[in-house]
């Protein structure tokens, strides 16, 4: 799952152009010096070939179209599943072995291009490659034995769906989501000892429970003897340690005796709170250890891939002097690198990087183009609202002047919140009274007026630029619930049938609608911002769950396919009181009613997971398999606990915590700083509620973001703003959380950079 | 429950003896002195009278027979909820409002003892003083006003019984859980926030539920409606964010269609796993935050203190010099703040401080003295072996000698492993087997023969010494077990009757016998270790728990008594299966016997709470007792959730977690290496095994700790070995904890102490 090779970076000794004289660079030298740039932006770590067709092939392998491409077809190949048996829409097997097939093709060639990109030894050396080659012919494999088994009505296998989730950890993308796991591979040793310290623990409570409950002829509440069988107990008893069966475990013995529950209570502060305690202690401390290890290394890599591009593009300017790159080189590159890139913003970088206003930049400078790249500046461009272009005279007069300072006034924001409690209150109430049906209609008028207010008071493209998130959210809901409302009312009004789906969706667009309070109170705001911030991060978890979860319901639905069977609700066949199994007949599982929670389909079997990850119950379900196939169908559930609930849980909570302590406690950087002082300095910077914008920038509110049309002719007519918590990349984020540790190492490399002697970075040390 | 006063430190202009001449120090001066270096060593911050008078009567206040004397009241004041109604013990009530009185009168003593030795002024202005002035009346009036009202047989409350556990809060003594308390206060605002936007979300969540599902008819697995009522929708997804009630809460809405499902991952998603995730991170972030700065202020105050003992102390050598201590007072000085300290171990603490054998030492080095005091430091007597002198012929001998070296083998130890295996397996068969059953006096003679062995070849006193805990545990272990087999065996073979408590007994001594394995291997060793010294800081969770616990469970039972009855196994009372409350009638709690779990006594409640903080099946103990009296008294259980489970135990969690990283992470302190440095220079180390020892000093064990009494005789007769991870008192471990913030500041206190003028600390910060 890991690749030693993709740690690596390029380290040819002759880049390009290898000349320090001062003739002009050629267009491949550009696109050599850009791919380094891009690469450091992104830290892509790919050890590609210099020579002019490869560098091509590597721009073309970059491009966003392929690599969209590459993650749709690993979603079909993924979704296959829907389809395959056990099914949850029939489809005969050759379609799906076909689209399959389809799907191993796009897989290959994109494997092709990326051999043709990096030099052939490199690419046999890298485990991620002959992963994916393994997978691709272990899966070929498989659908020619399952076709032909199929083909003798032979009862066939599909053990390779299996392996399709490592693609997505496997392909060059999975950046990620390969770190991931290798901070949790990492991890294990530590946490493997505190888990065989738990066994212990379990083993040792569970023998003395055995010696002191086994004997006393104690019945659970369905009768059976209690505490009778030691490997039973250590099952109830790593139950308890998830909680699930508590208090119904003890009761049998509480019940006995007040003492036992003296038993009881120190087994779960023992190994439910002290142990699970340690255990997210170890795999937070690890996981931070060995993911700030790797960010050390990325930064490293980032800084040599920059020298790299400087040696490109670097010229003489005096005889003797130091190396330099020019503005209109720079420029150049930029403009490769970030075709999107405003002008203004890259002569704002520049001005940055060129301090001295020299006209062209040292090394050390070029370096910090990388970071640069990634703080998101805000470019605002402030003009007229175009209602004062059309008609000033209207557009200015006192009565318009007057409602825009209405609209802006902070009364306004707070009615409005008042007309969403009003609306919430309405909402909860009974819908089918006629006057609180038709209120909704009101409601409506009045959210459509407020959009309108503010489109007649903000300039529209301020509105709804790219960050303002709220507003946005805001005419989508309301316009969609104009639109579903309307449906709803003609449906009903022509024919007295009411859609429950258009009803249903209704209902959801008036409640989504009240969300827009939280975004009134500040406090709010900031929590919700910072969660937004480390959001890209947490899909990296929503990755890691899909691999984990896609293969334990691949096995599970190996295991225990049509074991269980769901009646519906209206059905009256008897056989619906035991889910179509004898053997659940008077089990707790049947008694609840868990007949849907099965693995007959692959819908089915991911609900079943999340409710396994949620523990409650866990012991039901997994009894409930357990009786309708073995006993050992427990240690499916068990392992799916250890892996998903110790481990990757608690790597979730602990990320989540560290991203919350950083957001707490970190500053901004110094290249942030200097690129706000520079901002100011050009007296670009928006002026007004400056502060306030730093607190909220992860969702600019109309309120405190845009000039409106009319005070802004007294300001220049282009604004910068630095998103100063945003991140462009998951790296940028965790090269953020370990900055403060990466600082005194920073320095040294600088130093490194001044002395123009970059020595090749060891990556072995993991 | 906090206090400022507490905080403050003596500020008296004019300590003891204001001179800077030579003249002999009085008995006056040293006392003076001592209690300085005392109260910095522990951190007591008691603002005392200097006058002789109030020194000696401070001596007597922090004696620790008075101190001791106080716990022992205010336990038997807190357990005399087991003796009054409802009781677990009926005792008439005269008896304990006796007893009552007299715990009153104890710290009505405790603290007029208190007010005569500090100043008067202060005394009234520490809220703490207040606190208790305050509790002790209300109690004297409930008890005037309970005892008037049952002598009219009018029903009456003991309300004040609510107020018991503040006691342990206010006393001078819980320091300790005054800060856990104030940092918990102090993180409350923060909390406050994300609890209401969690709120909030709840609210939005249970809106769309009731207009998503509210009107489909569904049923619930008993065949009410479901998700009917928007005020019982809000209550079950409260409850599904704790996942008690996953997945059956979903489990009708899921049978209708797959698509619900969505929203209840989504619902737990954001709710249980993000917002949990926060307030953990919350809790966390400002626990850490606010204890960093009172740790400083300690910090700060220890100093100061110090300081004022060396102005006490202090002479000036030569005219115009610094003023220094000499050793005889230094020797005075520490022999009353510690008397059962070694001539050794003085000196050794005098060699560290007065570096360059001057006789004396200036203000920076006795200020170390308090740390000093608190570095733990094991001496070892290495005395030949007792058998030698008496019988040096045959101790000596040949056979003698290779028996000594077979014992220190590792073999050894790993036969005994084996062994302890086995009897394992022995103990897990039946022991009616009468093979089986004599099988055990096989292991108890070789358990037997281990010791013995031991103690031939380690000297007897090192053997039992203070720090050698798995030696007194493993013969301790063994010798019970010896006793109470015999006892079982005579019993069994005079009247074949067994007497269940004492093969009980037996029965958990033999399993605690194996826990002896963990000791041989070193990372379980490790992890223990850690957990062992972390144990004094988590006894200050305990208290915190037991006060909110206290007074959950008084209000418990005041609410709920006798609403649930519990019949006992063996009844038949018809009423036994509804808990002998007609309303509990085919309810959850009366179909899950859960009727011992009830708030009759307050032994039943307090593990009734344990239950509620456990979490799992709370909505079902909540809905029974909502049942029994009125739907709010569920507000009384989710009150103790956001409690116990959001605030405290995530206080817990916290904890664990940051004494975790700090055991990981953090080295020994500069004043334990140069300890550690001074004793290597004096050759007095223990010299082999130094490396494994400070991984394993938190217990030694044999095998590493001691020398045998054969090898001895070439060493010096006296070793000394730095515990170099544990700490005397819990704020040493808090120090310990923010050390590394702590250093810069260190360093500025220290030029502050050279340059003599020490600033009054400014404790209002907070």
């Amino acid at each position: 799952m890991s690749s030693a090779a993709e740690k690596n970076i390029p380290d040819e000794s002759s880049p390009g152009s290898p000349n320090g004289g001062n003739h002009a660079k050629s267009k491949e030298d550009f696109d050599l010096a850009s791919i380094y740039v891009s690469d450091a932006q992104y830290n892509r770590n790919i050890f590609f070939d210099t020579s002019p067709q490869a560098v091509r092939l590597y721009l073309r392998y970059n491009h966003w179209l392929p690599q969209v491409m590459l993650y749709v077809f690993i979603l079909v190949d993924l979704s296959l599943a829907l389809f395959e048996e056990p099914a949850v829409l029939h489809v005969p097997t050759w379609a799906t072995m076909l689209v399959e097939l389809l799907c191993l093709l796009v897989f290959t060639i994109r494997l092709v291009h990326y051999a043709k990109v990096i030099p052939r030894d490199k690419f046999w050396k890298d485990p991620k490659n002959i992963c994916i080659i393994v997978i691709l012919m272990l899966t070929l494999v498989d659908m020619i034995i399952y076709g032909a088994l199929k083909a003798t009505n032979c009862y066939a296998v599909r053990w390779s769906r299996v392996l399709r989730p490592l693609l997505l950890v496997n392909v060059t993308e999975g950046r990620q989501l390969r770190r991931a796991f290798r901070s949790i591979r990492n991890a294990l040793p530590q946490i493997f000892y505190v888990f065989l310290l738990f066994m212990f623990s379990l083993l040792m409570f569970s023998l003395m429970a055995l010696k002191l409950l086994g004997k006393r002829g104690l019945k659970t509440i369905d009768g059976s003897p209690y505490f009778f069988n030691y490997l039973d107990i250590v099952f109830d008893l790593y139950v308890l340690v998830t909680t699930a069966n508590s208090p119904d475990v003890m009761m049998p013995a509480y019940n006995a005796s007040f003492v036992f529950a003296i038993f009881f209570i120190l087994y779960i502060l023992i190994n439910t709170y002290i142990f699970m305690s340690v255990f997210l202690a170890v795999v937070y401390n690890n996981y931070k250890k060995y993911l700030k290890e790797e960010v050390r290394q990325l930064v490293r890599a980032k800084r040599h891939k920059m020298v790299r591009a400087f040696a490109v593009l670097q010229e003489q300017r005096e005889e003797g002097g130091e190396p330099v790159v020019t503005q209109a080189n720079w420029n150049q590159v930029v403009r490769l690198v970030q075709p999107d890139i405003s002008n203004a913003h890259r002569e704002l970088l520049w001005s940055v990087s060129d301090d001295k206003n020299q006209g062209c930049i040292g090394k050390v400078a070029f370096v910090q183009l990388a970071d640069l790249l990634n703080i998101e500046v805000i470019t605002l461009k402030s003009r007229p609202h175009p209602l004062q272009s059309m008609c000033p005279a209207l557009y200015l007069s006192a009565p318009s002047r007057l409602l825009c300072r209405l609209v802006q006034h902070r009364a306004f924001v707070i009615v409005y919140d008042l007309i969403i409690l009003v609306n919430a209150v309405f909402i909860g109430l009974d819908e089918e009274n006629p006057l609180i049906g038709n209120s909704e209609w009101v409601f409506l008028a009045l959210y459509l007026l407020e959009i309108v207010l503010k489109l007649y008071v903000f300039e529209p493209r301020a509105f709804f630029s790219r960050h303002s998130f709220w507003n946005w959210f805001d005419t989508i809901i309301v316009v969609s619930a104009l639109i579903a409302t309307i449906i709803n009312s003609a449906m009903t009004a022509s024919g007295g049938y009411t859609s429950r789906q258009i009803l249903d969706i209704v209902f959801i667009l008036r409640v989504l609608r009240l969300i827009r309070v939280v975004d009134s109170i500040k406090r709010f705001r900031a929590i919700i911002n910072t969660l937004i911030r480390i959001g890209p991060a947490i899909l990296t978890f929503g990755q890691l769950i899909v691999v984990v979860y896609y293969i334990f319901a691949m096995v599970g639905m190996e295991l225990f396919k049509g074991r269980v069977k769901f009646y519906g609700e209206d059905s009256s066949d008897p056989e619906k009181a035991y889910c179509g199994n004898i053997l659940l007949k008077g089990t707790a599982f049947a008694q609840l009613n868990y007949c849907k929670n099965n693995f007959n389909n692959v819908v089915s079997s991911f609900i079943l997971l999340v409710e396994l990850t949620v523990v409650n119950q866990w012991h039901v379900l997994s009894s409930g398999f357990a009786s309708v196939t073995h006993a050992s169908a427990r240690i499916f559930f068990v392992l799916f606990h250890i892996v998903v609930v110790i481990v990757i849980i608690n790597i979730f909570v602990a990320f989540v915590l560290e991203a919350f302590f950083v957001e707490y406690s970190v500053e901004k950087s110094n290249l942030q700083t200097s690129l706000e002082r520079k901002i100011e300095e050009l007296e670009l910077a928006v002026a007004q509620e400056k502060l306030e914008d730093n607190l909220v920038n992860a969702m600019e509110t109309i309120d405190s973001d845009q000039g409106t049309g009319q005070s802004a002719h007294s300001k220049p007519t282009l604004m910068f703003k630095i998103a100063s918590k945003r991140y462009r990349t998951v790296d940028a984020l965790l090269q953020r959380m370990f900055e403060a540790d990466l600082d005194p190492e920073d320095f040294a490399e600088h130093e490194e950079a001044q002395s123009g002697n970059f020595s090749n970075p060891t990556f072995s040390s993991v």
